[in-house]
This record gives structure tokens, sequence and C-alpha cells, in this order.
């Protein structure tokens, strides 16, 4: 009997570590050679699959491979491209099959976050059905951390250790400008949903960094007098203010604060995003010269400051992935066990995906101090092990040096499929 | 005969390696006991000098000097303060000697950019004219890398490394993202007059990184059909395209292209940055999805990226300083000339403050490609080199650890002054 095929590919928003799962999973099914002949990645993700676009990662040297745990970015391309429900789009879920038949491909690795979680699912269930055989494996990511049935995300470990140093690292120089000039410093997050990165923020002040720092969580409508006034009393402690906001941040109204339209002086609405709209109502009622920064993919492509906890984890989920597969797992999610805080300690454990598609895991109540704009303790235990560790790149005239995969394609053995 | 005490500030915008400076003078100072006592630091620069806000650095220990190499923003305080012509404001250059001649300074180093040597070059002129003894040495800083008689200015390495380190690794990320999703990334930069933060950016592109980056330089007036046909074509080839902005990007008329006022589809005006200005033109007239960044403080406060060449210099430039002005050398700015790009090396030379004040350095026309949006291979090894190197720093439950001093006061002998 002919050794079967595996297929991989990247879902959704990549993160500065995913490649690093993909490492996990293509390194590991090279150790099981008499198990899984080759894997097939699929360029843009999911796309791959449905137009047969089929990637032959065995084309690419053990380097390349190791190399990939260096490199931000999703390496064979993902997409943003829902499958619709069987029941929608049976033929989509038919060409799946299809694309696997002709090339032989009996496992399915599959690395997102919610949606891929849940399509991952579908997929398992229709192999099933249709009498496929398909194990399914989904590899978790997401920077924003609101996958159920873990404890935390491949992805948010470094997106949390960027933005909270890069909040560290601003405040200490805002701080110096403050006497004359700037007194105000504005960074929005992403998360639009849950405020997970918005608490990682929050790491950047401890006992060492007595920083004047207010947050601005998607969980928390937003309440323009107490937060003025907090704003106020930071700078009369401190002499400066530091916020971090949520690019989701909502009203009272569930409005998102960065689509208010708010007025300027000449009655213009005020586009922008999040925090630029906190930081122009400062401006506007309490007299302070901001600044305001807006990492956006920056906090996520930022290997150079992955969290190896992070890097650690993402390339254990993708490791895991091919050896429940190849135990006979179908429709599960290697899932990140915490077993203590301090010292952290982890594990990883299958879950089965029915727990987890179309689950999203919110920040807990608790995790929010009293007056809405901190972290508790609670949320730094659970936050600051996930940072933890540093990743050094290898850096070439001065920067980082990042791998390139050939990404040679499979040749086709169907006809084109209209996506 | 009583040995005399110095003193040190830091003057306008902080960088990621000023700091690293303040060490280098105060270091070096402690190594010459027998000919200054005390270094004092102005408290929030100049300001501390006028209103007699003294910082005795000798209480910190050699742990915290050292560990200043490590922090970024300005320990003791910058401001944004330009003292008056001695002719407008003869009080102030009084009140300064008055404060010195009360605490014994005769050496003052003044850590700074264009502004601020200006100001220790009519310093160290009003006190000879007034018969105090004052040896005035200016510190050169500015990531503006603007100064002239200096190849380099030290903070500018750091944002270079920081902004093409950033810019290389989102590319990586849109990349992945193109098929589907977001086609374009624009990335504003600081640099207000001149294109040289611009021009690190281009050097996220290389041989090994085939990026389609174009720059828009403020040197260039920004004419749309151009650039969009430029836009358009690396979307034709690549699949995504990624815009490097100057903040201080101007149209034809010399209007900044943030305060255009350009219109929405209501009718509004668009205000907010040229980075976001240029990425809704994009999508407006080419109709793709743009993510946009704006690094702000984040760019030159982040030491964690810092230059290894930059830190070596900035420190360089603090004990020359010091060792200037031991040896007599009033009126003067240790500068950084380079004396070969392969390998790059370079050597500190006094060069007198009259050739340096009131003057700007502006990017050459030879580092900007025919087409205006990219950088030859002159920009390339002038640029290379000072980002080489890398200086890690210590991290502390997941975070970078930075120093904190005790900036104790010296005790005041005069009457207040209002500033």
């Amino acid at each position: 009997m002919a050794i079967p095929n595996a297929f991989y590919a990247q879902s959704g928003g990549v993160t500065a570590t995913i490649n690093a799962s993909a490492a996990g999973v293509l390194e590991t099914a090279r150790r099981h050679k008499d198990r899984i002949r080759r894997v097939y990645a699929g360029r843009n993700g999911i796309i791959g699959a449905l137009t047969e676009d089929l990637i032959d990662t065995s084309r690419e040297s053990a380097a390349a491979l190791a190399g990939l745990t260096r490199t931000p970015g999703g390496a064979f391309g993902s997409c943003r491209y829902k499958l619709k429900t069987p029941e929608q789009n049976p033929l989509q879920y038919a060409r799946l099959i299809d694309v696997f038949r002709a090339h032989d491909i009996q496992y399915f690795f599959y690395n997102g976050g919610n949606d891929s979680a849940d399509t991952c699912l579908k997929v398992s269930q229709l192999s099933a059905k249709m009498g496929y055989p398909l194990t399914c494996v989904h590899v978790p990511k997401t920077v924003d951390n609101d996958l159920v049935g873990t404890d935390n995300c491949p992805g948010f470990g470094s997106v949390a250790k960027y933005v909270a140093t890069s909040m560290r690292e601003a405040a200490y120089d805002v701080e110096s400008m403050a006497k004359t000039s700037t007194k105000v410093f504005v960074m929005e997050v992403m998360g639009r949903h849950a405020g997970w990165i918005t608490a990682a923020v929050g790491l950047a002040a401890d006992e060492a960094n007595d920083l004047p720092l207010l947050l601005l969580f998607p969980e928390r409508p937003f309440d323009e007098a107490p937060f003025l006034a907090a704003v106020a009393g930071k700078i009369a402690s401190h002499g400066y203010c530091c916020v971090g906001v949520s690019e989701g941040l909502l009203n009272a109204e569930g409005k998102f604060i960065s689509e208010l339209g708010l007025r300027d002086a000449f009655g213009h609405a005020q586009l922008g995003g999040a925090g630029e709209t906190i930081a122009k109502l400062i401006r506007e009622k309490l007299g302070h010269k901001y600044h305001q920064a807006l990492p956006d993919y920056l906090q996520r492509a930022a290997r150079h400051l992955a969290s190896n906890t992070d890097l650690m984890q993402s390339y254990a989920v993708g490791k895991a992935a091919v050896e429940y597969a190849l135990k006979g797992l179908n429709g599960v999610m290697p899932a990140i066990i915490r077993t203590a805080d301090r010292p952290y300690r982890w594990k990883i454990e299958p879950v089965p995906l029915e727990r987890i598609a179309n689950h999203e895991k919110m920040l807990p109540k608790n995790f929010i101090t009293a007056d809405g704009f901190g972290i508790t303790a609670r949320a730094r235990a659970y936050l600051q092990p996930l940072t933890m560790g540093e990743a050094p790149l290898r850096f070439r005239n001065g920067l980082p040096e990042f791998v390139r995969l050939k990404n040679r394609a499979v040749p086709k053995k169907l006809q084109p499929f209209t996506i």
C-alpha cells in the first residue's frame, strides 16, 4: 500500500510565529516518512486546496525548514476565505475531497483561528460522511488569543511582548519630554472583540516601572468623563499619561469609537482609528499635546521581539498535530494546557474540535481592575509567562535574515475549479 | 584651587541612545575627578539650569550609569525650549552664568541637535564676553540625522535599523495576506524636513529580500499620477505593495500632505498623517485594501532594537566631549568621521560649532533613484553601516529592564527665576 501524503495550510491573519508551527508540522512529518510521504502546502491557504495549487514542501532543504522558525508572515501564503457550510456549498467540499484523492492526501493540518477550527471540523465530518479516509487536525494560531479549549493561542505571546515593550520604551521617552512638550501618548492595539492584547499593554508598568498607564478595553464601553478624569489624575501625579487603546473600543451604544464621526473644530468628521480619536479627544478637552502610535501589522509581524515561550509553543502544536494524526486522532486540536503559573509549566493535549469551533474566549472580567483602566494581579499572572524568553534572530547587514522557500508547485491532475 | 564642576543637559527630542551619551560624559568625568569634581545634570534640559534645578549625578552608582546605555528616553528629562538670542533676552544668559558661578560649574556639555548646537555656541561666546571661565562642548544627537560637520548623528542609526526591520517584517506579513486581503501597506516615519529616515526604510529591500517597496521623500513633491502608477506596477509584479512615507511629505505647492484636507466620500475633510492620507488615496483611486502603521515614538524609543554601531558612537561622543573639554577645546562638537565604507571604520574628531550651528544637512540628491521612489547604491553604502550590530537588552519577566536614576537635587543657592 502506498504511503499517503499530508496537506498543510495557513489561514487568516498571520503571526510572528505561525511559520514555527509550519516547521513543527513539516519537520515532524519528515521524521515519519514511513507514514507520511510528502506534505503538500496550500498556496494561499485553503484556496490552494480548492484550486489544486499545492506546494511540494519536500523540495525544501532542512535548513530552510529550520529557518521558518525565524521568519514572520505565512511562508506559503494565507487567506481570508471562509468555506460555506456543506449545505450552502456542497461542491466546495466535494472539490476538496477530489483534490485530496487525486494527490493521495489523507492528513489535513489546518493552521488558523476560530473560523478555520470550524472548517477543519466540517472537513473532518464531510470526509467521513463521503467515506474518504482523512485525518483532520487543527493547529491553533491567532494573535487575538480567543480560542477556547487552550490556555493561550500561539502568536499571542509575541504580540503581548511587543506591545508591552513598545509601551514601556515609549513611556520612558514621553516622560523625558513631558515638561515642555508631549504629555499624552496613545497607542492603539489589535483585538477587535476581546481585550487580550490591550491587557498585555498593561505589563509595561510594574513595580520597577511606575508608569502612568491607562487601558481602554473593548469589553468596557467608553465613558468620557471618568476617562478624562483619570488622564488628568495621571498627569497631576506623574506629569504625563500613556494610554493603550483597543481598536475595538465601543461607546455606550455599542458603536465603534473609530466610526463615531467626532467632529473637529470646523465641523468636519474626524475619521481614523480608535487611538487617534481618543488622542484628539484628550487634546480637545484637556488641552495637552499628544503623540499617537498605531503599530498595526508591526505588532504581529515583529519576529525580532518574539516571545521564546510563544515560539516553542507554536512549534510544539505543529509537532503534536502530526503525532496526533499518526495516532489516528481525528477532528482534534493540540491545546496548550497550563500546569503551573510560577514557575510557568505547560503541556500539549488534544481537544475535540466540537468543543472549540464557533466559540470565542473573552477576557475574564476579573482581569480588569474595578476602575476599568488597568489589569489585575490575576491578569498579570496569566499574561506574564506568555511573554517570557527571547528568541534572537540572525542579522545580516544590520537587519534580520528571513528565509524564502522555493514553493515549487505540485503538477496539477484535475480540471480547474472556480472558487 | 577648588576642583570645578560640570553641567550636562539633554535637549530636544530624545533617542534610543541619548542616555549612552550621558553615560559617556558621566563615566569619563568620573575617571578625571582631579579635574571635574561632580557633574550636575539639568532637570529637563536647559530649563534645569535656568531654574537652578540641578541633579547631582555623583549620587548615582556605577551600575546605574552603566544601565544608562540600556535605557531609552532622556534619564534627566529633556525639553523643547529654545533660548532667545543674547540680544533678545540677555537676562537668560546672565542667569545661566549666575547659576554656573554659584555651583562652580566651568564645563558645559549640551546634548542635542541643531538648535542646541546654536545655544551651546552662544553660551560659549557669552561666557567669554562676560569673563566667566566656561568650556562648552556640544554632544550631537538627533534621529533626524541633519547635523552638518558629522558623517551621521547619534540616535539615527537605531531608528534606521528599527524602521527597516519593521518594514521588512511587515512586508513578509502583507505578502502572505495579499491574495485575498491587504494588498497595500503604508508606514509613516519621522523626519519632517530631511528624508534620512525615509531612506533608511529602503534598506528593508535588498538582493535577498525582493520587496515591492516605494518611498515618498520630503525632498520630492508628491505627484499623484506617477505614484499611483508605481503602486499599480508593484501590485502587478508582486501582488502587493509597501510604501514608506515621510511625515513631512509635501505637495507641488509645498504644503504638507498631512494638512491637505482631502475630502472623503461624504465631503468631510480627511485629517490625519501623511501615511494615512496616502493609504486612503490608494484605496480611493486603485480600490485596494490597505493597512497603515504609524510607529511614532516607538521608532525613536526602540532601545530593544538599537544599532550597536549607533550605541558605541553615542557613547563615544559623550566620552570625547569630556576629553576635549579637559584639553581646553571650547565651542566644539565631537563629530563622527567615516574613514571607510566596507568594512566600515569611523573615528571621533572635534569640529568648531561655528561650522555646525544653523545649518541643516539634507539628504543628497544622488541618494534618491531617478523615479523618486527608491534609494541608490550610494545611499545604501552610507546607511547600511549605521545599522550594523545588535545591542541586546537584559529582560526581566519577559520585558526589557531599564534603569531609573535617583535624580537627587542639588540644594539651591539662588533666588527663583521665572523662565
